[in-house]
C-alpha cells in the first residue's frame, strides 16, 4: 500500500527536524570541548559528523524518491528542492562545527588568551538561528525566516568584535599570543559563517513562502 | 511548440558552464586585485555578484520549470536536482572571491607583509577544480570528478603552508605585521574553502554517475 503525499512530508519534516539537532548538538558541543579543553569532546564532534552525513544522504533520497514516486506539481516540486537545499545548509553547518573542534584540539597545551565571551554568545545565536530557520521551513513562517535573516547582523558584529579584540588588544600587543589567539578567530568565523548559512535556509523559506525573490536582496527585508 | 527535453538540457548545462565562468573570473579578478592593491578592482568583484546571483536563481528556475513540465524519471530528476546543488556551490564560490574582495579592501594602505607565492598558486588551482568539476557534470566525467577530489589534497597542504609561513615567519616575530597578516591568511582560507565547494560538486557527479555513496567518503578514492 502506498501512503499518502501528505503522510510523507510529515516524515520528511521529522527528519529535517532531526538533522537540525544534530547539527545543533554539534555546535553546543564543540564550543563546550573549547571551554573545558576537552579534547575528547572535540574528537566525539569529529566522529559523530558520519551520522549527519548519513541523515543528509537519507533525507536527499527521500525526497528524490517523492519527486520520483509522486510526480508533484509545480509547488511541491519547489517544497522539496528547497528540502534538499536546506538539508545541504545544514551539512554545511555540522562541517563548520567539526572545523571548530579542529581548532580546539590544535590549541591543546595552548591556554587562551582571554576569557570566553563573546564567543559562546555567537554560539547561542547560532544555535536558535538553526532551531528558528528549520521551524520557519517546516512552518512555512515567513515572519520566523525574517526574524533569522535580521539576527545574522549581530552575528557579523559579534564575529568582528571578536577578531578586532583580538587583533588589537592580544596579537599586536604580544606576538606570542599569536598562536592562540588564530584558531579563536577563526572559530569566531567559523560560527558567523553557520548563521550565514541559517540566513540562506530563511532565505529559500521567505522565497518559497511569498515567491518573491529576496535570497539576494536582504536590504528589502530591513 | 515545446522543445525536447534533451535539447533543454543541453540549454541548461551551456548556462551551468557561463555560471562557471562568472565563478572562475570573480576569482582572478580577486586575486588580481590583492596582486595589485586595486581596489577599483576589488569593487568590481563585490559588485559583478548581482550577475552571479542572477544566473544562480536563473539556472534554480529552469530546473524546477523542467521537472515540472516533463515529469521526468528518476535519473533525469537526480540529475537535475543536481545541477541545484551544484549551481548552489558555484554561487558559494563567487561569494568567497567577493569575501576575498573584501580583504583587499581591508589591506588598502598596508603593504604586504611578504611577496605573494602560495596564495596566486592556491587562485589558479581553485580556477582550474572550478572548470573541472563543472565540465566532469556535463560530460558525465567520473575519471575527471575523481581527480578534482585528490586536487583538494594540494590545496590544503597550500593553505596550511601559507597560515602557518605567516604565523610563524611574520605574526609572531613581528607583532606590527599581524593586521596585514591576518587579511593574507583569511584569503588563504577562502580559496581553499571554495576548493572544497568543487569537491562537492565531483562528489556529486561521482555519486549520481557510479550510483555510490562516495560524497562522504573521499577515502575510498585514494
Amino acid at each position: 500500500m502506498e501512503r499518502h503525499f501528505d503522510e510523507e512530508i510529515q516524515e520528511l519534516t521529522r527528519d529535517m527536524r532531526t538533522m537540525g539537532e544534530l547539527a545543533q548538538e554539534a555546535i553546543r558541543k564543540s564550543i563546550e570541548a573549547l571551554q573545558n579543553a576537552d579534547l575528547a569532546k572535540a574528537q566525539e564532534v569529529i566522529e559523530q559528523d558520519d551520522r549527519v552525513d548519513e541523515q543528509e544522504l537519507l533525507i536527499d533520497e527521500k525526497c528524490i524518491d517523492l519527486m520520483a514516486r509522486y510526480q508533484p506539481m509545480a509547488g511541491d516540486l519547489r517544497f522539496l528542492a528547497t528540502a534538499m537545499k536546506i538539508n545541504g545548509e545544514l551539512e554545511r553547518i555540522a562541517d563548520l562545527a567539526v572545523d571548530i573542534a579542529q581548532r580546539v584540539l590544535e590549541l591543546a597545551g595552548k591556554s587562551l588568551v582571554k576569557p570566553l565571551e563573546d564567543i559562546p554568545r555567537l554560539s547561542v545565536i547560532a544555535q536558535t538561528m538553526v532551531s528558528q530557520s528549520i521551524e520557519s521551513f517546516i512552518n512555512r513562517d515567513v515572519e520566523l525566516a525574517k526574524k533569522v535573516v535580521l539576527s545574522d547582523a549581530e552575528a557579523d558584529r559579534l564575529r568582528n568584535k571578536v577578531q578586532e579584540d583580538l587583533v588589537r588588544d592580544y596579537m599586536v600587543k604580544d606576538a606570542r599570543t599569536v598562536p592562540s589567539a588564530v584558531p579563536l578567530l577563526l572559530i569566531a568565523r567559523h560560527l558567523e559563517r553557520m548563521c550565514d548559512h541559517t540566513t540562506n535556509i530563511a532565505e529559500e523559506v521567505i522565497y518559497i513562502v511569498d515567491a518573491k525573490v529576496v535570497r539576494h536582496h536582504r536590504e528589502n527585508l530591513e
